[in-house]
């Protein structure tokens, strides 16, 4: 596996790779890898000839009372969980190289940056938007792989990908969770031992959801929010900032579920801000 | 000269030449073409392997009150100038495969965007950014020819490409002017004789304040501006929008001129709005 920092040899590499017909695998990611994201590695490597993942920490994706400063950064554990699962090119390309002086570009996918965390973290998902589109342009993929406890992020990169003719097959991928039902996170790291026993009510509560909806053909969102809130609010010391059942393709609030149906939360545990949600099939 | 309408049929050609280890030309157009087009095309032949052209009116760019309906689409006139000049594939593709239903995904060019032009054509430089680099994506150019009449259009393209490491090299060129000095714009044909007649004052006011600028070491923008609009406002019929003083790498207003500058100006013969330029070097 090699290291690669600088944006000009990272392309030109990608050229080489593109000119001998290769496909390249891309697994983009901000570090602090559990397994969630080695099964997006371990995904990737048996799709592609060649895998490149990358290690960044996006500032433009977080608000100004976010945890940038604090987000974990233990590059010498990354590089490994990188090297034992097959990556052969991991990128770390610095900030002032990514935004330079006069940096002015910025891609937004306005309606599906809306709902959900968008409604809380207004410049979130086209700072996601405009990183990601750089660093496809720079690894020039054949496929990107993206975790589907992003959901939204997922839902606004395919977008983007379809809206601006990019050349990249997006895969999502599914959630992996801890036995206790706990969604992967980096930023799991956070909790306290409380904290993290309170977190697992997270998953149960989508699970009492999704039950709502599967034992009956139709139900108002109302029925599926309050079987979920009853949950939560048994949890000590958890608060929530939105659980919301949208359509899992426009991401649109539903008032009944007949259909398909994501339902999606965000949950503090204490200064921690946890994501999940579960994506219900019924058509 | 093959003419192509499917997105996709175009981003195949392309990828295939691009595994052929071809460059690929680039210039694209809202049709209507004329001579300043034909520059573009004619050295974007020469500098490569294979050429492409598209014409396509993006409805993006335009106002809600601007001349989209009107905008003039002669495309057997275009089509046999592109295959006169050498075009070996001539990209028109259709609005709704360009914007279908749920089209979402939007490029900005901040700072860049908001002088001059911008400033009375708020979402402008957002279309044109837009569907600049959709047609990148589709077309994968080596290089692509922009004229520098749309000077700002031209700063903000390179900008983008820059921030979003677009393999492309932008290769502005030169304004083409008839004789009497009037820049080459597809608009020109919406001009009464008259106003033909007074619109070639847009270029004498800009030589003058060219003249300004190069007769002193030190000149302040409004005795340049002066010295402008004083030919302007002699000729009948004209109306200015904006003159503006600015460096051309910023687009940032100049209070004093120094070193280089741009000076711009978009002045209305009748409804019709007409854009036109000098840059000015002077270090």
């Amino acid at each position: 596996m090699i290291i690669v920092r600088s944006l000009q040899k990272m392309q030109a590499l990608a050229i080489k790779w593109q000119k001998q017909g290769r496909s390249i695998g891309f697994v983009p990611t901000m570090g602090s890898l559990h397994q969630g994201h080695v099964s997006l590695i371990k995904k990737a490597r048996r799709d592609n000839s060649v895998l490149a993942a990358s290690l960044f920490v996006n500032p433009s994706q977080f608000g100004p009372k976010e945890d940038l400063a604090q987000y974990p950064r233990p590059f010498f554990r990354d590089k490994r969980i990188c090297r034992e699962n097959g990556v052969d090119v991991l990128f770390c390309p610095r900030e002032q190289e990514m935004y330079p002086k006069g940096f002015n570009t910025w891609i937004s996918v306005d309606d599906l940056s809306k709902p959900l965390c968008g409604a809380f973290r207004p410049k979130h998902f086209r700072g996601v938007a405009t990183v990601v589109a750089k660093l496809f342009q720079l690894v020039l993929p054949t496929r990107a792989y993206f975790g589907q406890k992003d959901f939204q992020q997922l839902r606004v990169i395919e977008r983007m990908v379809q809206d601006l003719h990019l050349p990249v097959k997006i895969v999502g991928c599914p959630i992996v969770r801890e036995q206790s039902g706990l969604a992967l996170s980096s930023r799991n790291s956070y909790l306290t031992r409380a904290q993290r026993l309170a977190a697992v009510n997270i998953y149960s509560a989508l699970r009492a959801a999704e039950e709502v909806i599967k034992s009956k053909s139709y139900v108002s969102e109302r029925e599926v929010r309050r079987a979920a809130e009853v949950v939560l609010r048994k949890a000590r010391g958890l608060r929530i900032q939105y659980l919301s059942v949208v359509e899992p393709s426009t991401l649109k609030p539903l008032t009944r579920v007949t259909g398909n149906a994501l339902v999606a939360a965000a949950v503090f545990a204490g200064k921690t801000r946890l994501i999940d949600n579960v994506l219900i099939r019924k058509s």
